[in-house]
């Protein structure tokens, strides 16, 4: 999988900081803008995060290429409405290629891996015969797996970032998925760090996990200690860099 | 496919036609609404919706069953954002029968139909196999292919249903998806006669065509003709009902 | 102020639960939905939730006439984006009369009364000769002021109601959105009562407030008490009934 | 009124051309952005906006300032919901000054003048004994007028804002939202040429009105011309430049 930042809204902290001023001031943007120092910047956006004004970071937007993932992981990802998406058609472009997503599960499992190989080996040739026999690119695609290999353009702005990234970088999240929005967030933090600063799952933002019976393995080993969220703050370093 | 109406608004187009008074007299809707006539709402509605005041309608929304459609077809009917969806979980569920959707054009296809068959029959047995081999449901369903049965509920108010029709109505639409539009609109004309009286693909809404080359070989054959609009009419009522 | 219920989703909680279950089950909602118990409904709905599976509850939507509130009132209220609305036009629509709205602040102190009243005594006046002058309503309406009555249709889904009683039926909220809330709150406890059983502002439904320092001087004056959330719950029922 | 253009997505034009690539080829954003010339960003642009796949300029986001327009003007302007705003807040920010903004309507006419005039030059002085008397802000803001300026900071993505000149560019939307449209098209071009190189009211950019009986003068009076597209044009170049 590789996550490539595309593009985001220029000065993503300024545009949100001088939103944020307009809305108690009477000086309008085109005033402020320019005379922003990095300290202000810094001063405002965490003022009005911490108040919950979370809309003003709604003016900053980023642009991903999320490559090489799986279609079972993009049928989740497109359900987040608040978002705009390009994907890779499967009507219209006739596959050449197949190289399956293959889930860690599956890879550490000699068993498994044999079954899911002899499947998917497969694929292409059936494709291909379809085609073969005048089934346009739009019908042959019925026999491609979820683990077909796609790439998907998204754009989010800030604050339905943060929301995604609450859910999708939690260990329960589906693996791949949860790969993808810790890769987004590292990019994210590179750009707009005071934005991102309090970013992810809600273990090491909030210190708490509201999964109940259904918390991760690790959240669940915790039990009784005092600095949890640290300790899962490392978990997740350790795995995602 | 089976298209069913879960449910919706009630009294759709008295309730759209109450909004729209209010935009234009002083009375508010407590006091309109019960005394509004059939007659009266079909006079509001049609006058609103002539003149393009069409967030009206936003008002009365449609709940959907739709049942049996492939994961192809639902991959595109989700990227329709201004809508509610809950769709059967291959996450959570582990899957029991395999049964796929079969496009016509490799049922009619003996050739390709052999080739579809044959890779498909391996389906069910895989998956078992993975799950046999401790593989959890979400991975294991990395092999289901786009022809995998599913259902889903949908829920989508008026206009995004207007538009929803104007773009998958249309012949060049993928078969399923254009088979499911045609059905849910039937459904709604029963429910908001009015609303939906004008509803479906620009060719038979207002006689003409904005796909240029990429415009479906019925509408091609129809060239220097006068009456397009009836023609597609007849086309479409033929196919669908 | 009126808060009047026009209209709903047939059967709001059944609906949900239709769908909640084509989440988890093979079955799709044509067979499952007429044969749903009473009791089943509820199981459904309040496991759902529990588990955070609030999307289900978009499935459900409510169109609420509100009449007579301040145009400062509907400013505060279109800005949530999730709903659908339908305004009295100041545009379209030339004003016959002029009762204003009055904040509770000014009734009961005589002398700001008498300031409010004496400039809002001209506004009639005012407005009416520049009609007289040939001025359009849609530039006449310059000089009308935030206290105008207006009336406006407002639909939005279950979800989305619930977001918005969590941030209006706070008593941090303008106290005539704040009543406005209550008012909804109070009509879909009747439609739909286990999907709203615990809605209302953070301190009656988790008995905690975020507000931190801007938090209402009730919830101050709780300090260290065990009970909050009864508290509050008494509070506003006293204020809303 | 001052339209200042704060941000845009970096590289508008060439992200959008690459998610655009994304959809028909099988390589990935990382590997095809930097590559692209100036004029492949063109050529995909024009082809893909001409199939109608307009969901690709959805990538390019634009934060405008719009200073010193009133409150008549944003609450038209809120009610366009694929945005995100940040308004100058009555509710908290004591008013210090009161500069209407005046329709030229009235700034024409002598007598309307002189009413409008009488009626506002009290509006500070009311609203500085109410703030006086102890009433808040919040409350003493029931006495502005629509004619109050104010300043909102507004995000849109191309595709949002496509939509948004075609009402609002218009000759028949309000005076001060067109105006407001006119400056914000003419700063997206100069970012995006190719976005927006066919953007505006219908009468430029296709060459029809569907506003009927509705329709302008200036429109009306070209019945039976031929080169009605250019003398629209020139039209509006003529007013805002």
């Amino acid at each position: 999988m590789k996550v490539f930042l595309i593009s985001n809204t220029e000065n993503p902290e300024k545009t949100c900081a001088a939103a944020a001023l307009t809305s108690y001031w009477y000086k309008g943007a085109s005033e402020t803008y320019e005379k922003l120092s990095k300290k202000e910047i810094e001063g405002i956006l965490r003022k009005v995060i911490g108040y919950g004004h979370i809309s003003v970071i709604e003016h900053a937007s980023f642009t991903f290429s999320i490559e090489g993932v799986s279609r079972a992981c993009t049928h989740q990802l497109v359900r987040h409405r608040m978002a705009s998406y390009t994907q890779q058609s499967q009507r219209y472009v006739e596959i050449e290629h197949f190289e399956p997503v293959i889930p860690s599960s599956i890879q550490k499992n000699k068993s498994a891996l044999h079954v899911f190989g002899d499947f998917l080996s497969n694929v292409l040739d059936t494709y291909k015969k379809l085609i073969k026999n005048n089934i346009l690119p739009e019908d042959a695609r019925f026999i491609l797996p979820n683990a077909t290999r796609t790439n998907i353009v998204i754009t989010m702005n800030a604050r339905e970032l943060l929301h995604v990234f609450r859910l999708r970088c939690c260990n329960r999240a589906q693996w791949e998925i949860q790969e993808m929005a810790w890769k987004m967030l590292k990019l994210c933090k590179e750009k707009a760090p005071v934005i991102f600063e309090n970013a992810g799952p809600l273990c090491i933002t909030e210190g708490k996990c509201i999964e109940g019976d259904l918390a991760c393995d690790v959240w669940k080993s915790l039990e009784g200690k005092k600095n949890k969220k640290e300790i899962m703050k490392k978990y997740f370093e350790k795995r995602f860099g």
